[in-house]
């Protein structure tokens, strides 16, 4: 093992706590948010590991939480980034099992945009040989959302509705819907993604765009009764489509990509037909979810990115040290992920 | 037993179906929904019962319902009402231990403010001696709704959120948390009628027409830390109310005396608070509750009423044959119900 330097770059966040606004996953200027510098190499405490970072990825959630949206407040001067992938070169009490393994992890001590990491060991899955560190930097947040969500579909049906399904999560949710024999129904905004989610498993796309999405999903909503919206957008229209659903319909929000704030237009299906309204948050289903079945979700996450069946579409590689200039064009590019490498 | 007449006088509904709108528990003059009429005497079938009207009540929901805004569809020419109490005269099939019982009733066959009734064997109560006609004629509707939501707050924590407390319903929420050891915190929009709540039961009494409510809410909300919101309302200020409660908050709606349609103004909520909006409607609950656990339910409220811990407020009475005509300007007065008798 090769000695650890006393200092290391890193892409810092610039604010601490929570902002008083919500304006959703998108930025206009990255240096309003991050900056770089060179900050003490963290030191892994009991439980946790020290890791060398080989890729670390974006997803929506580190851009609502370096502006402060997120369900965790910020803490300025600390290394932004949720997930990634790397080798633990040091370990805390208890933890020195991990010890030059490859891993993916959840950044939960300080962030995956910087060239080391710590997190808690159990933050962590060792990566099988086969699967690249491309997709081990994005194995963890969206894999298990997807797996998680689509259990929650499972349970109330066969068929569910999923919007931005051209994400890389909405893709997930398509393909493993298909897989467990279920009708995802995706939401596009776009009309040309439409052969690609079929492909991937969508049993009907739908075009948020075109002027009577409200009725041709409402005769979708008849014949297939689809019971759970995993939906990421929470605009007015995720609002129509819901009251479009059968009796016992279940509005899962998981994102807020759109800024609008949807009226309840029909409050009364809330009472008379047992609709409800709910959120979903991984890092709260991780907390409640117990490790054993949690493991389980695991193993069949990298299984599938190991024989190929599910990769990590990648729109963008980026440089740490080119990620504050260059991250808003690379966001800009869609249907892929960005990824950033030390 | 007297000889049954063949027909009775009835006040029916005017309307089929649902309406489109949603206009709320408001109306301006009772014969654009109903009419006076004189129709064939209903006959039970096998597990119904012939009830002789002795006093009926009138709940919002009849009033949505009348409208076409409630759960079920009207039936032009039937009888309207849903509640009400009487003797039984005849019955069906396998309900024939009922026949000359005095018993409180929900009408699921025909309506309620008509001089007879039938209705289901099961969705009959006998009454107790004590139980006066008046008391027996809002037994069912209300208090049950009552134990029932209650109970959803009990499961929660001890302080809840009730809004439009001075309805009937309302009143006997703030009651009963109390005699439960809970904290109601009543919602209401005239001063007045604080003190009444205090005494009825209220741990904490917030008028709603004042500017600061929103802020006055947050403090009380920080210190009680009430996750259950038992909304009659659903407007803009129910919808900031629920913003206000803590981590895990329930917003359940069962009522829409508010036109507005609330906006949802923090979807994240939802995803980091783990909050969620739902829906109560008593028969879905008769539905979904083993008999049991209902019969002790309303052996619990038969016994409230008996001893006089609850009664029924009454605002006005009203002839069967005078309702049409005077049941606007009966409604206008609040803090009671209106009693129809024959």
């Amino acid at each position: 093992m090769t000695t650890l330097p006393a200092s290391m770059f890193a892409v810092v966040q610039t604010h601490d706590g929570y902002s008083a606004s919500a304006t959703g996953p998108v930025i206009e200027d990255a240096s309003d948010w991050l900056a770089e510098a060179e900050v003490p190499l963290p030191e892994p405490a009991a439980g946790q590991v020290l890791i060398r970072m080989r890729a670390a990825s974006v997803n929506p959630s580190d851009i609502h939480f370096i502006k402060g949206e997120y369900g965790q407040p910020r803490v300025k001067g600390m290394p932004a980034g949720f997930e990634g992938c790397g080798d633990v070169v040091a370990a805390g009490d208890g933890a020195e099992g991990l010890i030059g393994q490859r891993v993916a992890f959840v950044a939960a001590g300080s962030g995956a945009w910087a060239e080391y990491v710590v997190t808690q060991a159990m933050m962590c899955i060792p990566l099988r040989p086969e699967i690249s560190d491309e997709d081990g930097a994005a194995q963890i947040v969206n894999p298990l959302t997807a797996m998680a969500m689509v259990d929650i579909a499972r349970n109330a049906g066969d068929a569910f509705v999923v919007s931005a399904a051209t994400s890389q999560l909405g893709k997930l949710m398509c393909s493993l819907g298909r897989d467990l024999g279920l009708k995802p129904i995706a939401l596009v905004r776009r009309a040309e993604a439409a052969d690609t989610l079929r492909d991937l498993g969508a049993a009907k796309v739908l075009v948020t765009t075109v002027d009577d999405v409200a009725q041709k999903f409402a005769a979708l909503s008849a014949t297939l009764k689809p019971r759970v919206f995993l939906d990421a957008v929470a605009d007015q229209l995720s609002e129509q489509i819901f009251c479009a659903m059968p009796n016992g319909a279940r509005w899962v929000c998981y994102g807020k990509l759109s800024t609008e704030m949807p009226q309840l237009t029909q409050m009364g299906q809330l009472i008379f037909q047992g609709k409800q309204i709910e959120g979903f948050w991984l890092t709260k289903w991780m907390m409640s979810t117990p490790p054993a079945d949690q493991m389980r979700v695991v193993g069949e996450v990298q299984a599938r990115f190991a024989d190929g069946r599910w990769k990590t579409d990648i729109s963008e590689r980026l440089g740490l040290r080119d990620l504050v200039s260059n991250l808003v064009s690379a966001l800009k590019k869609s249907d892929g992920k960005v990824i950033i490498t030390p």
